[in-house]
């Protein structure tokens, strides 16, 4: 079976991986992002030894963006105007092209994401539905077709606005574009600021997970109405806290008042927002996902 | 060259026509909607009538909804919950087939209007836009990699959630469902009851105006950061206030602040969100548009 390499290329870390799905990665290994010199020439290191031992037919990326991903660009796969020092402008997939001579696909982390529990995850057999990470920022990659969509650049879900009732919580969020955008008021950055505390030290009890579930659902009713997806995934370190999931279905079910008339919203709404299945994998077996999903159509051109 | 019917099923107006694209329209008919049996019977019979001169290919319909798009579904192609008196569970596609021996193809108004502007008019060139028609209700339409998109059910863009200030607007929303969602805080419905006249008679210096393009330019915003178009068309009968166009855009400016970083919203805006190109005839020519697309699909399922 051919072997790919997977990369996670992450704001705090990078994961990288050989394999061909999740049961069969034979190396990974993981560092932190520091600045693009070092951390791509680790990248780069753990690939070469690997292709000592056997060839790979191709690099999937799934990384933070903004990312350039018009093919007809020629800045196609940098990451183009991220705050993070240094990374703005860095050429993924052209210097990792150039040092391994393979080719490579790139996606934003979250398309990467959703792809891969599209193959091998939580929405297997659906091919329309949005994959969403609440940890320290938020983002959504989407499927659609059974394809990742990009458009005009790639989807920021994170950045939509949502109903902020000041009164109730007078946080005013704390997106430095945006304030009280969802990323602003509902991210793991917004709930540590808004209460004092990591959102992993919020008691069970605190009213900031009713806070929580409540913006959560009113992003996930957009999300609905305006994709219609047949499955919502919601991933990342905020959703461990166990209670929040309940909490969101019972609320998307409010707000939609029965307007969207499905048994998948009335009915058994625990198969329709679910956790993500391969857990802290999802981003990097995305990367192997799309490297084998788009080496396949490479082959099919070369025998064209 | 074949003749297509296309049918814009409105809930205030039925519109049928027959031809292939714009320039080629041969008859056209439009009456009110009445009650399910006295509409489908003048529909059926101008097509037939039409059959008589020469043979129809195919018959495209864009229907308001919400309907049941699942082919699979044993109701697929019906009207399902609408709460227009009379038209709930109405099996359009079953009883136009029936009756004209001819294969009928159905989608949304909004995704057929969409469809239309994609094949001939105001999104030429682009595989991934939104159209959304601002009348008497709010819907959209959305085409991603060429498609209309379905998913769960079909979108409902109409019923997301956008920041609504009591403060400023102390106007409760007039949603049935929602309350104060987009289309029950921005419809013509919601003008003409917030201000006590039909929006076509507010004031061109109506503080009312200025309320409109904001609801409609945060609604955008949801749209861009989660969807990523390529444009974004705007129509309906409130788009026909020539001041909303240019105070639209430059708040979707100010309310994304630059965080999307692309020409087509920081330089020419004006090419980017726009006006229909075919005017009150999208809907009905792009119903024409989806039957000649799904025929030439039929054609080479049975040649294959």
């Amino acid at each position: 079976m051919d072997r790919y390499g997977g990369i996670e290329a992450g704001g705090t870390k990078f994961v990288c991986m050989v394999g061909s799905g999740p049961e069969s990665i034979s190396a990974e290994v993981r560092f932190p992002t520091t600045n693009p010199a070092e951390t791509l020439s680790r990248t780069i290191a753990f690939f070469r030894e690997q292709q000592q031992m056997a060839p790979l037919a191709a690099v999937g990326v799934g990384c933070f963006g903004p990312l350039d991903l018009d093919p007809a660009s020629p800045t196609f796969g940098a990451i183009t105007t991220t705050p993070k020092p240094g990374w703005a402008n860095t050429h993924l997939v052209r210097a990792l092209e150039q040092a391994l001579h393979v080719p490579v696909v790139i996606d934003t982390d979250v398309n990467a994401a959703a792809y891969g529990e599209y193959v091998w995850g939580a929405a297997r057999g659906v091919s329309q539905f949005i994959y969403n990470t609440i940890g320290t920022g938020i983002g959504a990659g989407a499927i659609i077709q059974g394809e990742p969509i990009h458009g005009l650049l790639h989807p920021e879900t994170g950045h939509i606005r949502i109903p902020h009732d000041h009164g109730v919580d007078p946080f005013p969020g704390d997106c430095p574009y945006h304030g009280d955008c969802f990323e602003g008021l509902a991210s793991g950055n917004a709930l540590r600021r808004r209460w004092g505390v990591p959102a992993e030290k919020l008691a069970d009890d605190h009213p900031g997970w009713e806070l929580e579930a409540h913006y959560l659902a009113l992003a996930l009713v957009n999300q609905i109405c305006m994709v219609s997806p047949q499955r919502v995934v919601l991933g990342g370190g905020v959703m461990k806290h166990a209670s929040l999931f309940p909490r969101v279905r019972a609320r998307v079910q409010e707000y939609l008042n029965r307007y969207i008339d499905r048994p998948e919203i009335q009915g058994e709404i625990e198969d329709y927002i679910v956790p993500p299945a391969l857990g802290d994998r999802s981003g990097c077996l995305g990367a192997i996902a799309l490297a084998q999903h788009k080496e396949r159509d490479w082959r099919l051109e070369i025998k064209e």
